[in-house]
């Protein structure tokens, strides 16, 4: 028994001493070295370490928003992609969409001729892409459409034009017993699509806008959820911690966004007692992404830029943090042609 | 290198060899050998073991309804003793509430005569009691009630009134990497409070009613959310898989209800595909806890008895199927005089 005991001792140190050797690897190796990913594994470190600033596991609640902060947003939110998608694929099944605004447009690709129809047109494209059809058959559309639609800059999937630095970062949390979640503007069933397989957060961690959901019991005893044309819950601006408080029901710790409809999240998350983490992607790579902040009509970084340069936020700056963007990179991948 | 090898080897091998040993210990110690305790086990081993009925672990989802199935909901349901018991604490700054319904029966103590002040009344003691101040303020206010409050028969406090074998339950199933829900028609903001106390729920995983929580940024900046006196969401009936689908986003394998109220969830849930779990809890034992089904009007159960009895969903018959219902019967103590 003690000779069991000893060689339990002794193997122990061994897988210690190995796992000591694990914390050397980087964690975080799209990101160069600098004061943004500095200011993260300092604050990973002090949280996770005992001592004043030690944050129990449970308590380790880090919320992420989606469009320009995990993955690109530009040229056209990627659920709006996917909205247009459809009104295309559905269009043969509707004649009448030929000569009516914002179809026609979409049709024909004239986006700016859709979008004169105005707020009532873009909702009537929601209806008709979004709802009227069960929660199971909306999601296996939007299953299908990320697999077949591409981007047209980048002519990829959509769901491989997430952040690598942002995907490295929710496992190197995850590792550190932080649970990650999603607190986005986008359709919380849109999302939660994709969000497992590309991100590691499951379903559950989504938190995003919805529209109105009915239960329904047909004749013949069938149960289904159907998804009515109807906006019950927008997760933007400061309906953002009001989402946390609905959905987490605790405040984050840490909170990373990338435009004005994330000040209201990064604000209720500087509030709580105790270390905090508030991160802003600043889209500055032309290049391998986009360039924008104050003018852009999608993702408007302004007063969000502002508060988290007064308030020592971290900014991080894409081109000079980040030394590979998408996945593809790292792989060696080029762009299909 | 290789006697380290093998060292590894051998010590796996026992530490193996240990779990196994760990795996006859009985997890359900209350639960009385029997069809309802066996028609459990039976359904944990089916969908962790490798096989056609094996269930990946992110789809091990299992949702509680809470009043009546978690823990005692007579003579009446527990939020409402909360929000009674504060409408007599708020009372001294109230005179005029002395002459009024239904503040003057609560006061008094004279339930029926409050309840002539009709559903009206009954919102207005939900807004008094719930609403008009931070989540933050609110949530103190729930603690401090679960740490003095008594239950008028059982002399103890609520939180002590838990079903010890539905906690067993819970845990066991954790233990095999289920991950455990409520979804009940009680307040989410109430619940979260004890939740992780008392069941070992976080508070990212209670799903339940709410009402409007508005951000409210003060002019000096300060940052809080305002319960306001409005419902927003009723997670009872046919409001539970809308809020299954809303908040989990995935359909559970196992619920467990008490009452008509929950047959919408049980449905939903026995809809899926694959193997399912369907339980509910039978008040069957008006000695130790009470007796209760289709005549009460705290937790009717009636058609979803018959549904279940239809369907062989599982029955537990808390007199038969249970040796212990408190934790304190467990733990020998006795109840307060």
């Amino acid at each position: 028994m003690r000779m069991w005991r000893r060689a339990i001792v002794g193997l122990v140190a061994v897988l210690l001493s190995g796992s000591a050797a694990l914390a050397q690897i980087d964690s975080l190796p799209s990101w160069n070295e600098g004061a943004a990913k500095k200011s993260i594994t300092d604050f990973v470190a002090r949280v996770t370490t005992q001592g004043s600033d030690f944050v129990p596991v449970p308590e380790r609640i880090a919320v992420f928003d989606n469009d320009g902060t995990l993955w690109t947003e530009q040229p056209i939110y990627f659920q709006a992609a996917f909205a247009f998608d459809r009104i295309r694929a559905l269009a043969p099944n509707h004649p009448e969409w030929k000569d009516r605004q914002p179809y026609k447009g979409l049709i024909e690709g004239d986006v700016k001729a859709a979008l004169s129809a105005g707020k009532k047109g873009l909702l009537e494209v929601l209806a008709v892409t979004h709802a009227g059809m069960t929660t199971d058959a909306y999601a296996q559309t939007v299953s299908d459409w990320t697999h077949g639609a591409t981007h047209p800059r980048f002519k990829r999937p959509y769901i491989e034009l997430v952040f690598q630095p942002m995907i490295e970062l929710m496992r190197y949390l995850r590792t550190n017993d932080f649970k990650t979640f999603i607190v986005s503007g986008g359709g919380v069933e849109f999302m939660r699509v994709f969000a497992e397989r590309v991100y590691g957060i499951p379903p559950e961690q989504v938190v995003g806008s919805s529209g109105v959901v009915k239960f329904l019991r047909a004749p013949d005893g069938r149960i289904s959820l159907i998804k009515e044309a109807k906006l019950e819950f927008i997760d933007d601006h400061d309906g953002k911690p009001v989402g946390i408080n609905r959905f987490i029901g605790r405040r984050p710790i840490l909170a990373f966004g990338n435009s004005d409809g994330d000040q209201a999240m990064l604000q209720y998350t500087a509030a709580g007692s105790g270390p905090r983490f508030l991160g802003l992607v600043h889209h500055t790579d032309a290049e391998r992404e986009y360039a924008y902040d104050r003018q852009s009509r999608v993702g408007t970084l302004d007063k969000a830029l502002d508060e988290a340069r007064e308030r020592g936020w971290t900014i991080v700056d894409m081109k000079r943090d980040w030394n590979v963007v998408f996945p593809h990179e790292r792989l060696g991948i080029q762009p299909a042609k």
